[in-house]
């Protein structure tokens, strides 16, 4: 099972940090981004968002960092971290959103601005990932972890851009629940970081 | 089982297709959106988010449309539309992925501004609507439905504001195939429109 994989991608990180909290075995292959390989065949041909990670598993191909964490956790069995009950479920899947859009929107689009000089409206992305900060410090205000009694991939698709907040210029000091949240995941058996985090 | 809605939200509408298309009994009780009911408590304490849907059934509380819909799948059992097994399950995730971000913040921003005179940038979001829709122009070569060789909650979610796309005057004339997958979706048993749609 291969995972395409930039190093610097909190989207590929995802996969990295829950792969690793969960001893599942895959095969990172890192990817060329700054020379475009992810933009031309065969990677093009495999996911032709044109974007980073990509699973390949046999014939199951996968974009989405949130649909490779269900891939994943399906998979291996993996019930605590994506549970098969619909409410449990639902309130996982809740989060898969938040990820998507407003972390990606948001933290996720400010540090692209400053760390890879993507154009894009940094005052937006910042003013955004504001907003989705402090929705999350209230949340945490009442959880330990997103969704439910216990880390899941909800946690494992917020967390990797929040935490890479400040190499887009957003502070994290406003939020110390937000800042515990993420002590919490570092302290999880098997815990693997990335650059920034 | 209570969604709290807004007729003329296209987030809200894939959940009021989903039950039409699965015969989930589901009440509908309209927000005064303008009025700015759904900022106010009892509706904030449900979604701190202040957004709309939300569904309410009993203790459950959920917000996102996405999530709202892998909810409703599970509880009610309907696995052609969400299934189990994980590369099906997974091939849907990724386009509940493209729902909460692309489409949203594509043809589904680019209406908010035409619309509702939401303070956006017009041009970023006719950019991004027009690239992902000639993305799923160009799967839709290859694919009668989305995720798989039949309807899922993937066309639910990601339907609504690709048909909506001309009320933020982004115009559906140059992708054909998209037009002829909102036909099939309009011809399923038990559809329902909303306006625009």
């Amino acid at each position: 099972m291969k995972l395409h994989d930039l190093e610097l991608s909190g989207n590929c990180y995802k996969v990295r940090l829950f792969a690793a909290l969960t001893n599942i075995p895959i095969e990172v292959v890192p990817v060329d981004f700054l020379g475009g390989e992810h933009k031309r065949a065969p990677l093009i041909t495999l996911n032709p968002w044109g974007q980073l990670p990509v699973l390949e598993d046999g014939e199951v191909v996968l974009r989405d960092s949130q649909a490779i964490l269900v891939y994943l956790a399906g998979k291996y069995g993996k019930t605590d971290w994506w549970p098969t009950e619909p409410t449990d479920q639902a309130r996982v899947a809740q989060w898969l959103s938040t990820a998507a859009n407003e972390i990606q929107n948001g933290p996720g689009a400010a540090r692209l601005v400053d760390k890879f000089g993507i154009a894009l409206d940094k005052a937006e992305a910042v003013r955004r990932a504001e907003h989705i900060l402090a929705l999350i410090e209230g949340h945490l205000a009442h959880h330990d972890w997103l969704a439910l009694d216990r880390p899941t991939i909800a946690d494992c698709a917020v967390m990797p851009y929040v935490a890479l907040a400040p190499e887009g210029g957003v502070a994290l000091a406003p939020y110390p629940r937000i800042r515990a949240w993420i002590g919490r995941i570092k302290a999880l058996p098997g815990f693997r970081p990335m650059p920034g985090v």
